[in-house]
């Protein structure tokens, strides 16, 4: 903030629809921020909660609470009312800001939330009770008070991001100030910008911190395009009409993004870098993305508990002499190591390194500077994940002979058959290959005879025409005989989370939310 | 180390001559030499002083040395017996490994050094009770033990790198393994590369830890092509030959590559990003390089007690449209902080930020993770540079309007003439525009009207001829009057240090090491 105030005053920083401010306009808004949650007696360490989309005073949160030592908790907006709730309580909230969308909902729980001392209206009218954000910015025009700026050591806690839990309570993880700058320097190097950089805001902000781009754009001299809701439209008017250089993508967002028609994307300018992650994106979306869109697209992985990213897939001057098909494989792979996320291993049961060989699965653990500072208040869960000073990512991979390592499940999604390993994730990429598949998920289901056995719920493509014995014929072709599942399902929609994981408990337990057909 | 090792184990590391190493084999020798270290008794904090030109096994030094936690101590191979005695006592140094060019100097100060235990003979037949390297690194070959590493902080000492001093005794400055990552990644970030470049080692490894560059080139998986002395036959062969990528050139290098004769430098690849530090190109080299050989340059700006780098100068997009004398005089300014460095100003003697107006001199401090952790065993130098917990630099700098430095001089050089501040550096450069000017040091001279007063020493070009009231002339078009040399006297040459900066006490002194014409 300090560095970017100073050299790129004049420079446009943020686009929010009709909103435009330069480097010095924005950050003389964060610091207005700051001054008015001091007015509000909010002191070092205390926490300050958001629930907004990805506007431009969304983003001043990412400067105005930090800076005065202050906490920021971002909610996720798609989120229940029981379960913001419970993030309000947990994180012991002293403010909580909403944007005019979930004023309503928010307001409903404030009797609930004792430790709310303020909250705060982003936009629209303030409910009886509520503080106005732009008249507490207003404040500050008239009676300039300093910003009263606390030492902040690098350990400090910089947010509490809640993960949104395919099966469990959200838990808060702890992300601290170091975290955040080794996130964002490894960025960089792996993924560099400049000034010249127009980021289009496509991720929202709450998840991982926006992996952390409020500040890496910022850190360049980059300027923000907010995007509120993704819409195809909008997004492509934006990247067209704002010169947007780059942007990041879940994989839903890259998927609509990939499918939007000709008549809804219009004129895509060339040249656009997308970093994508979550999920591998599938050979159709590259080939659309980078074949036709002329974009560039790159993969990483992470988790809301490094900050997020720990790997990157690394392009090579040896992949460039590949087929097609061959780059679309090394693409669908997580990568290597960040220069700077730390040391990361895939581990079997012994807490051994995996061999090399595209083959055996282990659990990713990884530890250095952008390994979270544990969960709040949840001493239990800290110790549980940090077992041996290794965070234990949960997720399940290979390692290839190059070092490239390989998702293939969630560990516990991995099904057990017969005693051999089925990766759920893989049958799914095997499966997506089909035209007719749009969406699909396999989950493990008891089996008397052989324990456990895949199972598939499929999302038809539209138009699409298809019965289950053909389906059950192709994946025969495709993959070895024990991974076929022994049921396809066709449903309307998969169950998924608020971030749009997809909630596999949920299908295996019978409790569905969707509708067979 | 460890991450290269494991994802860049078959690509090429170093080339030095006839011998070639992948990333396995160098870290493999690499680890041989910490096992011989340790069987030679060097513990951690031990220091181990290197005198040699850039060799690949130079090269191993900065993973060799480091990784048992001892301290490396590379030395500038121009200096006198006497300067290389007085660092070899000072630091105290336990080994001492010296280039086959300098085993006789080096023996000759063993009896004098009572510190050093171990004398090893980088290359060439080791005199008398000299440990030959290659034979202790076979050694590792039949008896592996392996490496014991101990735990090492990001705050313990790395090196020490004795500056060579323009007037006083060099000083050690304390360089830790935090600085040197800081510098690693913010020069990743402002200079990007990966593992497809090939970095040209034109620049010592021993200056200022070759601007860190053994560890930068490594980090990125890419490839060193190691370069003895800066021969521009040499130098243009390698460029060709192993498709070198980047290079790093203080000014001599810059101007002995950019001034090579068409029949010296054969066919010039395009493509090549220089990097040039220690004076600002002048307008003929940047066209040179840029224009003709289509290279990149980019300047950078620090000191060996900055890691080195504090400033880059960050080219902008609306640079981009300036007429070339205009963008020449960007390059030629320092730059700006990197993302990295930490903060950087301009003060005057109250310690108060100089006005951005591109006039007012000021000196240039700084603090942050790239400032050193002082000078060793000197306490009083070390409190007297970082004064009010600011790294001074001794630099004299304006600050222009868009934010970017330019030095005009060290402090002690800038000349006070009639009470007005002229920049020797400013002179020079207006002189330099002569053609035939081929160098210039402007010193104060003493002066019973004025104080002090501008004088000149001149070396011209090859073929050049010019009388002094020329000159005079020449300056009187082209600068205020105040600021014009009282005198020109034609040289030979300028007095210089062992890293090539001009001695200007020399020049002033009259105890000049050069004769007049």
């Amino acid at each position: 903030m300090r560095r970017a105030r100073a050299l790129y005053s004049d420079r446009e920083a943020v686009v929010d629809g009709e909103t435009r401010l330069t480097h010095a306009e924005f950050f003389d808004r964060c610091d207005r921020w700051s001054m008015a949650l001091q007015r509000l007696g909010v002191r070092q360490g205390d926490r300050v909660a958001y629930i907004s989309p990805n506007t431009h005073k969304n983003l001043e949160s990412f400067y105005g609470v930090p800076q005065i030592g202050a906490v920021l908790v971002p909610i996720n907006y798609r989120l229940s009312a029981a379960e913001v709730q419970y993030i309000l309580e947990h994180s012991g909230a002293q403010v909580v800001c909403a944007h005019v969308d979930y004023l309503e909902m928010v307001d409903g729980l404030l009797a609930k939330c004792p430790s709310i001392k303020h909250a705060v209206a982003l936009e629209g009218t303030p409910p009886d009770g509520w503080e106005d954000y732009n008249a507490l910015l207003d404040a500050g025009l008239t009676t300039p008070e300093p910003v009263i700026r606390p030492e902040i050591t690098e350990h400090d806690l910089l947010t509490i991001n809640y993960t949104s839990g395919t099966t469990s309570r959200p838990k808060g993880v702890m992300i601290t100030h170091r975290n955040v700058y080794m996130n964002v320097v490894g960025t960089l190097i792996h993924h560099p910008m400049t000034c010249r950089d127009r980021y289009l805001w496509t991720l929202p902000m709450f998840h991982a911190n926006g992996w952390t781009f409020p500040w890496i754009v910022t850190a360049v001299g980059g300027a923000h395009i907010c995007l509120r809701q993704v819409d195809p439209v909008k997004a492509f008017g934006l990247i067209r009409n704002e010169s947007v250089t780059m942007l990041c993508a879940a994989p839903t967002v890259l998927i609509t993004l990939a499918n939007a028609p000709e008549a809804v994307r219009g004129d895509v300018p060339k040249g656009v870098r997308v970093m994508t992650a979550g999920a591998p994106p599938a050979a159709a979306t590259i080939q659309r993305i980078e074949g036709e869109f002329g974009w560039e697209l790159i993969q990483a992985y992470g988790l809301t508990e490094t900050a997020p990213f720990i790997t990157v897939c690394e392009p090579r001057p040896e992949h460039e002499v590949l087929a097609p098909e061959e780059r679309a494989a090394i693409k669908a792979r997580q990568g290597v190591e960040l220069v700077t996320s730390g040391e990361l291993r895939v581990v079997d049961e012994d807490d051994r390194e995996v061999p090399h060989d595209g083959e055996t699965l282990g659990e990713i653990v990884v530890r250095g500077n952008v390994v979270m500072d544990g969960y709040y208040d949840d001493p239990d869960a800290t110790a549980q994940s940090m077992r041996g000073g290794w965070f234990h990512s949960g997720d399940a991979a290979v390692v290839h002979p190059d070092g490239y390592i390989q998702i293939r499940d969630r560990f516990k999604d991995v099904i057990i058959s017969g005693g051999e390993n089925i990766s759920s994730i893989e049958v799914e990429g095997v499966m997506m290959s089909h035209p007719a598949v749009r969406e699909i998920a396999v989950v493990g289901m008891p089996d008397e005879k052989w324990g456990e056995s895949p199972h598939g719920f499929v999302v038809l493509a539209e138009g699409a025409a298809i019965t289950e014995p053909e389906l059950v014929e192709f994946a025969r072709e495709h993959m070895a005989h024990f991974k076929v599942p022994r049921q396809f399902k066709f449903v309307d929609e998969l169950p998924k989370t608020a971030t749009g994981k997809i909630q596999k408990y949920v299908l295996r337990g019978g409790r569905s939310a969707v509708s067979a057909q």
